[in-house]
């Protein structure tokens, strides 16, 4: 047996206990597993010097530093977390329903843990807290697998976390950090489909599509976010600029900005100048189709324009002459993350949401809440645009599927002693 | 593009057509469909024959045979099943949550239908009706890809429902079946990632492994139903012995068939004589381990008989000291499939509940009500021992995922017009 498969089979035999613990018992787990991340700020701290060190030799960007930098404010963050994700309803045992059959057995459907989870993500040292920390309330066992640049930085506040479980009686190899960070490691551990539940990428496109494409076990992911807004004819012309700036400006590197802007002929003119004001001052480069630019003068917007995922202050923008044209522009561009329409118009409002299939429908409110927070999961564990098991922001239900218990009184099917 | 490519964009295309009928039209659908079945019952039959005609000129063995026959009452039958999925109530549509967050945006989930669906089966020229109306009900589109011994009988049905499907104005291709039954075909079809959304293969073991070893696309599974019945201490003998002659003799080759027996030593000198003569009257082989043989006197139990799925008349029994050691069997031989405890002490039914991860789990119940049906799903388009999506019985809502349909009032997440 590889090394890989013996860590994995640990952790689903752990993950076993972590199943069966009690909600209070699994949150005392997350308050200590906080806990101990202040109590070893130190070496945490010392561990995500080495790897900042080792970045900045290798010439690696600013914005990657800044996502790997931990100092003591960053850790009081994700200890905070944590107690959130303690804070959260536990989704295990809970009976989502219950009927009683005509011949009197009693069907339940009710919440199990998913098993064993693996993590594979990049450079956020955070992730190895976060995403630990929502699997073991949902009862799984999680296998880590971080970025190199942030080896030293995961094993810290891995031994700190697993500390943690060890002083609450949880076997420790429920939180797996996988520190052999060979690419054909990985690969083996996206094979063991008898072990791993479930493999959850978060990080670029090309990590993901790695994990999606080498996998046998099953994969959620989402690739990119490629989010639209719609303005139809008649909508609230403040509304509409007021989720452009949110929706574009607020974090134009998140999955769920805006990444081009649709517009009903009928309000172009109208809408278009302003928008176009509003965006400038705050430096989004527009790229506009023909008709855009009557109003907009920008830079011609080109096929690749509206396929593309900016991650940076740019926007497509294009005049449509209707909602159907909207819709199939969404259709072929879109990336089935989310689409936002500003409309007063019910009856478009509707007919918007049934055209499409993204996992986010926003009517008159920002691409941006399309997030587990803002709708409500508590905490975001990842985002599916693979309509299986989960469509969208995922928070620890998405960590958990449904199984039948049945009671009964010796109800048989078929056959009856004589 | 390959004519299967072609084929498959082709279903996905027409699935949106789909996901957008109405309860009303989807269910007239359906019975245009019965009866359309009912319409060509000539040339259905004819089919038939000739594919019985091949399949005895191959060889093929009886049970197979019979799979495989249609007659005007089987076709009928067909028929009825399709009117039974009508009445079924529609998932499609329906609101499972709302909640209003403290920003006044109003938070939906909604089911939405999963796309496009690939059936992958065997012989059984009624999965090519019942799955289609199945997936169709649940607003997708379905590429059926049968075996090669019902082909000429599945053409027949194919053309009949696609009549029906042009009739009520719907793109046909909706309903699409794989004519190319070469593997290669099918393997392309499985490489889908970005048309199909799920396939479910539904046959015997050797084609749900190979479909789960070669396909890029989702799939959801069971392998084998290796269902235990535990006779606690102080069980009801009779209800133990109700459950075992239901669930070992009343459709022995079903995946919910029992294929061990567990039994407390405290009750064994009671129960075992029972049921050895209970099992010898109906013709089932047993096989105990070494203290079930002091009462049943039967062959020797083999390690590879804990772990079989026998689909025949025989049933391996084993003598336990506990629950606890019931349980450790179940988790080491067991198929996450369907678990049975025969108990008058409630907090044993919870231990045995809890501890153990299969997808039913039958307090007093018989194993043979693990099935879509019975559990009141309606009907069952398989049965899924993956903890992803759906795990058990899979009906129509498990064609369907839930989405996020938010309405707000122009409410953004950061920023703010001046």
């Amino acid at each position: 047996m590889s090394d890989i498969e013996t860590l994995a089979l640990a952790c689903r035999d752990a993950a076993q206990a972590v199943a069966q613990l009690t909600t209070q018992r699994k949150n005392a787990l997350l308050e200590a597993m906080a806990q101990a991340l202040l109590d070893d700020e130190q070496a945490i701290l010392a561990a995500n010097a080495q790897d900042i060190e080792a970045a900045r030799a290798k010439g690696i960007g600013s914005a990657m530093l800044d996502r790997l930098r931990l100092d003591a404010k960053r850790l009081a963050g994700i200890a905070d977390a944590l107690r959130e994700v303690a804070a959260l309803p536990d989704p295990v045992g809970l009976v989502t329903r219950e009927e009683t059959r005509p011949n009197g057995i009693v069907v339940q459907r009710v919440r199990v843990p998913l098993g064993m989870i693996a993590m594979i993500y990049e450079a956020r040292p955070n992730v190895t807290a976060d995403a630990a920390a929502l699997c073991l309330k949902a009862g799984n066992g999680v296998i880590l697998r971080g970025g190199s640049e942030a080896i030293h930085s995961n094993t810290a506040i891995a031994a700190s976390l697993k500390r943690a479980l060890r002083e609450a009686g949880v076997p420790d190899a429920a939180l797996t950090l996988v520190e052999d960070l060979r690419r054909e490691t990985m690969l083996e551990l996206l094979q063991l489909t008898d072990i791993v539940d479930l493999a959850i990428p978060r990080g670029g496109e090309g990590l993901i599509r790695f994990v999606a494409e080498h996998a046998r076990v099953p994969v959620i992911k989402h690739y990119k976010g490629v989010c639209h807004q719609y303005v139809d004819a008649g909508a609230d012309v403040q509304v509409a600029l007021a989720l452009l700036l949110d929706g574009k400006v607020s974090r134009p590197s998140a999955c769920n900005a805006l990444e081009t802007l649709l517009v009903h002929a009928a309000i172009a003119a109208e809408f278009l100048p302003k928008a176009a004001e509003l965006m400038r001052a705050r430096g989004v480069e527009l790229r506009g189709d023909e008709r855009a630019n009557e109003f907009l003068h920008a830079t011609p917007a080109t096929e690749d324009d509206y396929a593309a995922e900016f991650l940076d202050l740019v926007i497509a923008v294009r005049v449509v002459d209707s909602l159907d044209e909207a819709i199939a522009h969404i259709r072929k561009y879109g990336s089935d993350h989310t689409e936002v329409i500003v409309t007063r118009d019910e009856a478009n409002a509707a007919k918007f949401i049934e055209s499409l299939r993204s996992a986010v429908i926003m009517v008159n409110a920002s691409s941006r809440f399309s997030d587990g927070g803002e709708l409500g999961l508590g905490a975001e564990i990842g985002i599916s645009t693979t309509r299986l098991h989960s469509y969208g922001p995922m928070g620890l239900e998405a960590l958990t599927v449904e199984r039948f218990v049945v009671r009964g009184a010796g109800q048989t099917r078929n056959l009856k002693l004589a």
